[in-house]
């Protein structure tokens, strides 16, 4: 309840602020018998990186991640696996304005409201660097999903209003440029729009993507856990995110329910859907399809126009934040939603065990 | 984690198939003292209730609230509150081809895949008749927000592309029309245009919004509880709902930060922001602002025209659904959004009571 | 965390109150395809009713269960399942001194100190009653169990300082006695004993074991959620009981290791301990002998003597209990132990099919 | 679910094996503002340091708490509380026969059954190290408690039959021995007792009791959260613990009503208990009178005997267990008792701040 920890059967407990010791993730009710190595989760870790391109905060960090435990002759244990990693940026500075300050867009209001105070040094708990816990675990639980041939796919569908047609998508190319965007030529549109906000002192939002293929039918639980609910959840909780949807979203709302409806037909003994629709779930349960998400991810806030704000005391004042800030969050963050996704499929894929009686006795007499 | 329970503090577990015995919730972790009678809860209920006007079932159940345990001389105890409501058509009848089809756009498919078989009786669990349970815990905890000075407020956006403007919104005419439109103009333009999918055996969608207000600044817990993260799995929960947005949700995505931003400014010793950009919430806690929630419904699965599906066997076949349906769920599912929202919102307050020491004190010294 | 719900993976929630409208439970998370009638519920409700000897209290109540949901042609259908007793005895009468006084070994002032006021009919909610829910729902865990070869059988094992040495155990005479006692002799004994606790307007405690065979080894998670950790919770949950005991328990305190340990043999491929000083679990995970479960029950609190107490004013005065009342508890707990171990079990037993990444890929590919 | 987690309000993660990197604890949900060090910390890690004394284990093992996250300018932040110790004693050796053997009274057997093959170097996960995590969670949980006036006493009641009657108790010398007594008479029994169990290679168990003071009543949650059974989750989720009691406990079984009951009176506007058999809470929630815990505690079961056993390929075999030992657990778990008691009472001490309407309503309008 206290809101750090995530799943149930699958649990990630993360912890840790942008400029404390170490940022870190327990993840407890993983299998035995995987193998996993740090540099399976360093893989994931290097995908959030800053420094990676003009786009991005040229800070050097290094993010190295450690296993503290859970690991064992390379394989896991089934006990807790933690992992850690120490920050490098914690000298003491001056946080000038920002420690009485309330940066518009951002956390520090709420914070100090709830809390009564706040670690203000770049950001605290609400820091971006938060999610290097996320994406550690959901490292771990891609892993556990490749072994059952479950691949996730995420990638920047648009920025600002540079949108890429689904027809166009390219995945060979979402790796090889810097915004992870499926099509050379729209994330060359959308890196010149990035240029021009930077001119401007001013920032861009976009939407992520995520396709998830090898996810057979029946995963989630009605009627609360349901598996696009649970993935609403986990792509909502992630910082910047103000949206998401499964399938066709918020198009389906406008649509008629004759063309919505994805006919089922029947081919080599599989039930099959002639569209996706629905985005791989009925009723809240995965459908065979590939499940799609899609997560919209509010501009930067930290821009380096002067803003009008108030002092923590209530003082009317306005507020240039300084220093390098990435003038869109996206790209850094399409690792955080396919980890997220990962984290809550891999849960209720577990939970789903244990849905029929059969599956029960096999178990318990093999 | 089996599904059927929502929340921590303020928890609902419901119960009941759509033509079961009956249907029903328990409410674990109401207060007591709180002021409560049946009719609370059936002036919630008939907000759902079919049969009310050309664009819901005609089908005349009752569906009536008994409150079975947790109040005594009409105030709750703090034990847990069930709330029942018999079915009234229970008779065996002829389920004709939805027993061995599976209907496109329905969850028939995967219930068998997740369960081995189903009880296909009006859609069973999967029935729209499932959120009886919700919206009677909805009731209980509006009911508790109320005596906090918290209202909530949903209504129907838009059906399919007749979308009402913000500016001409008109909250006053809400419940005077049957689609729950806050403006007559559109309330009737929608109309029509469900008449004209009627005509054409087709269905409709569209978007349903909450506002709460009254909400204090600090409720929310980072970094998985937050309070969007919460209400995006509530709504999303909802059987036909596709996306969910918080405040500008995906046209955030498309803004500029210099837009998006909601600078803040201090009046009568009270921090408020000039804007709502962000839909009441800063890094996942509530920030003092209106909270907005955005919800897309998907139209109608069931449609009176025929449709190519395949039998339980896996045979290729077509399905023309019978009966009469509704050719819209929207205006029925704006209680259910306002409940779930109650439900979210209740549940991260009582968490958010012991975010201080300085809180704990004073109410362990009380 | 309301304190109604019980388990994860095989979870329930019960609710009401002594004299409310009705008392029951609502099952979650049982798999799919088990069969199940009312008559399964009904034997072991009628096991914990009352006015079976002159030992348990007059009262004709009838306690009989209704299935309101989760079963389907005979067999449940993996959705929640409710189960319902109507309270019969509802009239309105004078309750007297209870209503404002505190009796004595009763929760009357905690419930006031808690909640500020309570349902003061027959206990209310801290009613012996609320267990027909506990039971109702141990029968469906206990016939899940049974269909995987797993059995427990509860007793009483001690009244008073009459306790049946192990060596004199006869579990064919369990069900033929009053006392529920697993041997005729100080069955007898016992009752004599009651008789003349009843005589002195007196009441008596006791003991009752639970053993539970056919449990394979690997069933319990480290470290907080160990097989006998939740045991533990789940029978000390039960109304009066002030002890708990696994295996050897207080006696292992005063063992010396030599002794205390169980030797492992291997015999026809399968690893024995031949001893079970560990009452079936090591480091808190099942080894594959019968789970051994034994608990403290106080005497009855409700005795005909007069009684110093207070009133909820405050004032000192004295109470004299009226109606007729067990001189002894235990034999009615017999079955709540047994059914609070049997939820336990089955809860525990689900969560371990996926402790290895075999059991998952295996589970996946099927 | 998956076991490393204890609590729901002020919630626990252990994680952590005895020869991995390191061990540690994530504190979730700890309130904001509690001013907190890991001198605090330290003070408590050091009462279960083995090398104390003869009876404890000589291995020099620093175990230094070094706080990750969560604390500001030496207060708690309301964010994750990350505490980790590095384990010196990682160097590769030879574990010998523990690799192969399943040691009599270890977890050796179960871990292997569970997860498939086991971390043998020390025990891994099962070792008494994992208590690390625990009892420094119980620092910040005694701290908080603390704050409020609550003050938690354990100590070693008996060793082997050496008891200490209740009127013999002296609480100002119990940390005066290494035994943890209250009582230097007992101590010296008991230190003889041990030193002639260390030459007969053999080892002794025994019990340890808590008490809680300033519990004021209230706290618990009806019906499976009550206080005392989640204490006796708790306790007996330590490592050694097979009994956990009560008040009067097992003793309560054998009285009779008229002297188990505890009769009210009121003095100074206050309703107390005259006597305390209950041992503080009555019908699970906490009466106002000291809150009284026993656990009994296994005789270590590494003894420097032979012992018969198996080898994990089913072979019959003997063990003799080398290194130090200590003969006794019982004075190393009194920390980790009563850390185990201040988790339980911080959590459900949180949880019962909402179980008022107007204790919210106040919250609210502060």
């Amino acid at each position: 309840m206290a809101g750090s920890t995530y799943g149930n059967s699958f649990k990630i407990t993360t912890w840790g602020e942008s400029h404390g010791a170490a940022i870190g993730v327990v993840i407890d009710g993983c299998p035995s018998g995987l193998p996993l190595s740090k540099e399976d989760i360093q893989f994931y870790l290097d995908r959030r990186k800053p420094g990676q391109s003009r786009f991005t905060t040229a800070r050097q960090e290094s993010d190295h991640a450690k296993i503290l435990s859970g690991v064992f002759d390379g394989k896991t244990t089934g006990t807790p696996i933690s992992i850690m990693v120490e920050n490098q940026d914690q000298r003491s500075k001056d946080y000038g304005r920002i420690k009485d300050c309330y940066r518009p867009g951002h956390a520090d209001f709420t914070f100090d409201a709830k809390y009564g105070f706040r670690d203000y040094r770049g950001g605290g708990r609400s820091s971006g660097r938060e999610t290097i816990g996320r994406v550690a675990a959901g490292a771990v639980a891609s892993k556990l999903l490749e072994q059952l041939g479950i691949k996730l796919t995420a990638y920047t569908r648009s920025i600002g209003n540079i949108i890429i047609p689904e027809e166009e998508y390219d995945f060979s190319c979402i790796s090889e440029n810097q915004l992870y965007m499926p099509n050379r030529t729209y994330a060359k549109k959308a890196a010149a729009y990035l240029e021009e906000c930077m001119k401007n002192k001013d920032s861009a939002g976009g939407t992520i993507e995520c396709r998830i293929t090898g996810v057979r039918a029946g995963i989630g639980e009605p009627v609360f856990d349901k598996l696009d609910a649970a993935l609403a959840k986990g792509i909502m909780s992630i910082g910047a995110v103000k949206g998401v949807e499964i399938g066709d979203g918020f198009l389906a709302a406008a649509a008629l329910g004759s063309s919505n409806n994805d006919p089922f037909y029947s081919q080599n003994d599989q039930i099959i859907k002639r569209t996706n629709h629905s985005g791989g779930t009925l009723g809240g349960i995965s459908d065979g399809s590939p499940v799609l998400i899609r997560a919209a991810i509010k501009p930067t806030p930290s821009i380096a126009r002067e803003q009008d704000t108030v002092t923590a005391d209530g003082e009317n004042t306005s507020i240039v934040i300084t220093g390098r800030h990435d003038p869109v969050i996206v790209p850094r963050a399409v690792v955080v939603v396919e980890a997220m996704a990962a984290l809550t499929l891999a849960d209720l894929l577990i939970v789903n065990m244990s849905s029929q009686l059969e599956n029960i006795k096999h178990f318990y007499s093999r």
